[in-house]
């Protein structure tokens, strides 16, 4: 045992365990280890990614306010997210009939099957979900306008293979491919830790589809462990208001995530970001 | 430079620094550091306390939902608090007359004074401002019934010198020396890290007075980064509705508390413990 060490701008957060795998892909190093605490978890260049036991967190937060508001949920595509997590939420809403994944590092999703399983659950072998090893900013500007009812960017920070989603063009295209009623999701990184890049991140949002607005929690591993995600949507602020019926289908499922918890996370913008977004 | 963490069941959260200065008081070591990230900080028996620039989430958290809606906010009490942050946003409110903080620790204060000068600001020197070395739950104890507009509980950990803070007696005793229309707050401990005891926390509390609403925030060097503050009054939960004149006096010096911001953060009870709270 020992301690696996994410060090971020004069701070680490760190778990105690042990190494389980370890590779460089294409792409990046991708590492798994088994913690004491959260069980097994995964970094990409040393970065936390997600943890059993630590994972709700992100895949709720990202996933219900969206589903439960895009005025149909047939189609979904979730850009990045190769642990699982985030198609497994969406799964848990019977209206999914389709959902793409689309993620650009084949390990991830391999050794997210392999040793995270739990995270995944379902999603890998539901008849649902079809998965796409390559590049997901490149599938948004080749997707058909208007081809989906819900577009999921859970990607990591804006360096390395993720840098592509945190610009213009690739909100641009997110927009396009979303039918009349449909909502977009982003990470949207930590207001504390990256506090410049979440708010160009909000505001350029804004800029894309007219409106947008985050929502604060938690995420224990991640540099501040304060993060947040960004919504949108073709057609005004849908997303602040779940559909009671969906709601109530997936939220005694929840750790995190109910229509209230929502209300306040939308509501908990520290007052200097509120300023600064205008 | 180098590491000084705190390590809590499988999880440590580091800042690179240098110990500034060290000692065991009467009570529990206590440690001054300064970091690269977030200026000088305390620790007590190795646990983070605060730091320059990581202070205001723990210290405006507490105190504007108490002083924005007690009926009258003449006379306040604020148990431990030795480093003067939760002193200095009180007094940031013009009604305050008096403000007794009994810290148990001299060794706190003075090193808060000596190293720590902007978190207690211009508390130490304001004529309002009065400080007792002692006791705080036999202060809470001797003090006369109705003798105070707000008690303001701002203490560590339930073990050590502040395990008395987490228990009926003390919590009714807060409850006797409040005036009608007076307002309870104290750190209520993670939702994660110490789940049990937060959860055991605000039940007690909701025994005492009849009522107690838990506020979720954030504070990166406690365990999780998730904290809790709970509140409760003599007379119902006007906690909730923040005076517009009081808020209005104090939020555009605040970097995370607005009205809108605690209305958040009392609505973001995540799922789970929202079921077991009832």
């Amino acid at each position: 045992m020992g301690w696996i060490d994410e060090v971020f701008d004069g701070v680490r957060y760190g778990l105690e365990g042990t190494v389980v795998a370890e590779q460089d892909s294409a792409f990046q190093k991708v590492t798994i280890i088994d913690s004491q605490r959260y069980g097994k978890g995964l970094l990409l260049d040393g970065c936390w990614m997600t943890a059993e036991r630590q994972e709700r967190h992100y895949h709720e937060a990202i996933v219900h306010p969206a589903l439960c508001s895009a005025e149909r949920i047939e189609r979904v595509l979730v850009i990045g997210g190769g642990d699982g997590g985030t198609a497994r939420e969406c799964l848990r809403h019977a209206g999914v009939q389709h959902l793409d994944l689309v993620e650009i590092d084949g390990l991830v999703v391999e050794w997210s099957q392999q040793y995270l399983p739990s995270i995944g659950g379902g999603c890998w072998s539901d008849p649902r979900f079809h998965l796409t090893v390559g590049d997901g900013i490149a599938w948004a500007a080749n997707a058909p306008e208007a081809s989906y009812d819900v577009v999921i960017v859970d990607g990591s920070d804006p360096a390395g293979p993720a840098e592509g989603l945190f610009n213009r063009a690739f909100f641009e295209h997110c927009r396009r491919i979303l039918r009349p009623g449909g909502v977009f999701a982003t990470q949207s990184e930590s207001p504390e830790a990256f506090r410049q890049v979440h708010i160009d991140t909000v505001k350029l949002i804004r800029e894309v589809f007219g409106h947008a607005d985050p929502l604060y929690g938690w995420v224990p591993m991640y540099p501040s462990g304060w993060w947040s995600w960004t919504f949108a949507a073709t057609d005004g602020r849908r997303y602040l208001q779940p559909d009671p019926a969906r709601a109530a289908a997936v939220d005694c499922g929840c750790e995190i995530w109910s229509p209230r918890w929502q209300r306040g996370a939308f509501d908990a913008v520290p007052a200097a970001i509120e300023r600064e977004l205008g």
